[in-house]
């Protein structure tokens, strides 16, 4: 069993955190907020008060954080995580960020010997509990068989995906994939129900064609009703957006459908929606449409 | 057995009317061009030189032909079905037109005290000559079910989804969800290899989550390898993306993915790539990405 | 001075046919509402009861109505203008309509002895009374020329742009820019907004470069009050935008610029917006950002 | 008169740097590459070889380097502008920059007593170079005053436009507008051809009404000969639809028709077209048209 410092103690990152205890690892984490350390203490495992306390002779290190800012100023910045790191230690960032952040923290990581991975998840905080997230991982395969253990810990799909960054570029491509396919349903069953078609006969129909997919499988029934609870928040979404629509520009890519989805995602942030589930794109795709759901 | 009117004897009419003619129905044939008649005699079927002949005593009449006004002028015209049509007649349209056509024939033939199905169909010229279309019908339930052993004859998932015009409207969202999810695809892949990511790799974790569909499952190889064979041409998908266009702006839906995919379309048909699969989305936006694959 | 049958006495075509009774003309006015004809009577010119007494003996025909299927059924329904045409007679379309249907009329007028020309105008309610519209005309060049003491009866502004259904595709080709540039105008004044900009002192700076436009000079002082009084109608750009999609479709054109904007102003139609001025663009792009003007 | 320090001797910088020096400044200019100093000193100004060189004593340092990143490290970095400035001085950063970036070096500055105003240009090389710049500018109004001296040595039309960032939020939506303005008329050039309507024609009407446009009187004349040489090049347009995306984004306003044509110059710039002019949104029009011009 390894030692593992545990950075990002919030909603996906405590149960994770939680089953690397569960899975037989040492485990150290540290919040900002200290109050979610103390949940952790109080779920076996230990606490630390200050970065390098976490970060001083763990096997590896694992940061679970908003966003591309965060995970670079906790890494790479003044007093962070690689000043205290030991030459050979596995960092592994498990953020969804921009996939240049994640290249970056690489280059910055060789430079004073430290391995890194990107392996960010899917799932949600479901999967995060029951210890059955998708990880996409970047960095060198001998990293990732070494990493292997952790992940299985926290994960089922567990799959390396390619050299730094790809993880998070599939995650990225994952996220444009589902935001474009929860809109075009959104379009199919707001089109079904202003020519009088029964929406849900619409949806079995649809379902099992070629216009079949994950989204509609598990997404259509909420949407029927109108029941928008998160689930994964359009807030996190439109967050996620920025990423796809950034790594797309770095990669020279036009992504039509990605950046027309993400304004309609910007728009619901924007009009206070946020914290829907991102399949509340129906509700303003049915506004377009002059429709009122009662 | 019943006796049917068979008119339009193409890629997908010809496979449909043997179908019906190996489930015992009496059918008559009839085509713009004689050459697809004598094809379909050849093949156990009767052939009509006239519309009068093809109606005349017909318990259902079908129509198979490829757009809105096709249908009207056949249907409506001078000299058309409906002038040699006893009333109680059934009169099926398995076209893909715009649902606006659909209600007028029904009104038209109403009128004339002629039954008025709409049910366009989805499997492709496979699922015609197999017999296992996908119906989607719109008209009344008990003309569903008196033309429930036609249908029958050529499909398996056959489903009534509400009034005349419906199996129009659902198969519009069909296609506007199927383009939508090839687009979002060709898009997630130009991004992965752009960003040196193994697309096969890409889509194997893709498909295992939120994202998966079933364009994903059938499409991807064919994508990954660039083989464009069709299938379904992008040409016919460009006249159901009009449909769709003309279906949404009747029924006052903005569609802005639908919208913006119709509009990649019709650059690769304006381009002159029409005769591709329609999952030749990637190749536009490959080419946008300025990438070219060897 | 040339006998003219006009039909078509609406908010536009009624004062054009009184400009035309003014420059001296004999103008035999037909409406399907005959509450019109009295109006135009009323003004100087004379009524026809039937489509026949309207074009009998007539130098010139002109339409103004509201849509393509209008003048397709008018000029060459059965019982229409065609059916009661003297070859040589100059038959003009002035209002905006699909350039496709333009050309079916010319083919249709050519085929008994009918020289036709395709007139739309732009302008307005007020370029209408004061005869000051501009027309863009489509068709022959020696027509034309026949046709100019008629147009500069109705218009300032009289070009002959090229053959049958030039003249529409210049019309549409207008409504696409101005929608485009009212929706770019409308994204500017919320992105200066939303960050604390007045906007006043925005479209100063923007009207004096490169971002300068008509739409700028003549729209942004309404929208800067959110007064949407027309003006000219989002429910007559929509149709317009129709038309546009519609040519763009029949020339094999992609416009993703002009396709999106008609998907907002579909939506503002559908949300019950369309009798503000097109200018209302703008009540949707603030809302789409969560702000409500005060 | 006064002193300035100048930093980025580019082709923007060394042109507007020379017309301080020309209205009586006293101007040392500072650059990374060296041999634009020497062309400065040659011009008549003084060159300085450190940061510190050039900001000790000036009443104004003036920044004009690409992007936001540089401004950020040139203004707050580690022996950057700011750790050299006195009390009072005065810093102008008259890059164009995202919105957010120039509030961050505002506040910066505030923390060490420093003056700052955001002042981006627009006019291109030919306003730097003839001193005929437009210049909007964000900041105290106070502040404002004080620089109005230097900008009229390089401006004609310089607009105090509101607090700080507000300069750099109207370059943006400036930049945003122009973008669309040069693709809508792309689209209606290319609806033109494609319709056999001579697109000089088409201009020269659509430019006297509604849809007329600075870009239209500018730039159609090139775009007609599809001569692309810049003038304003794509890939700079590119940087900046970056900027406008960011704004926007930070602002919570959804840009529909903004962010389609940012992804149409992405692909142009992907495609290696970075270099045309801006109005070389044409040739991408064009070729999804299937159009190649000879």
């Amino acid at each position: 069993m390894s030692t593992v410092g545990f950075f990002g103690l919030g909603i996906m990152g405590l149960p994770m955190a939680e089953n690397l205890v569960k899975a037989g690892h040492d485990v150290v984490g540290y919040n900002r907020s200290p109050r979610r350390v103390e949940a952790f203490v109080a779920a076996g495992g230990r606490g630390a008060s200050s970065i390098a306390e976490a970060v001083d002779g763990a096997d590896f290190v694992i940061t679970m954080v908003p966003d591309s800012p965060d995970v670079a100023a906790l890494a790479m910045g003044e007093g962070g995580i690689f000043e205290h790191s030991h030459r050979g230690q596995l960092f592994i960032d498990m953020s969804t960020i921009e996939p240049a952040t994640s290249r970056k923290v690489a280059e910055a990581g060789a430079e004073v010997g430290v391995r890194v991975l990107d392996a960010p998840v899917s799932g949600g905080e479901a999967g995060a509990v029951e210890g059955v997230l998708s990880i996409m991982v970047g960095g060198a395969a001998e990293d990732f068989a070494a990493a292997k253990p952790v992940f299985d810990a926290v994960g089922r799909t567990v799959v390396h995906v390619g050299p730094h960054g790809a993880g998070q570029t599939v995650k990225a491509a994952n996220q444009l994939m589902v935001a474009g396919h929860l809109q075009l349903l959104a379009e199919a069953l707001v089109l079904a129900e202003a020519s009088d078609v029964d929406p849900a006969v619409a949806v079995e129909v649809l379902g099992g064609g070629l216009a079949g997919s994950t989204v509609l499988e598990r997404k259509s029934a909420g949407m029927l009703k109108r029941d928008f609870t998160p689930g994964f928040r359009l807030s996190l979404h439109h967050k996620d957006m920025g990423i796809v629509t950034a790594a797309a520009r770095e990669a020279g890519v036009a992504i039509p459908l990605g950046s027309a989805v993400a304004q309609l995602i910007a728009a619901l942030v924007a009009r206070g929606d946020g914290g829907l589930d991102h399949s509340g794109l129906l509700k303003l795709t049915e506004e377009l449409a002059g429709r009122t759901h009662q």
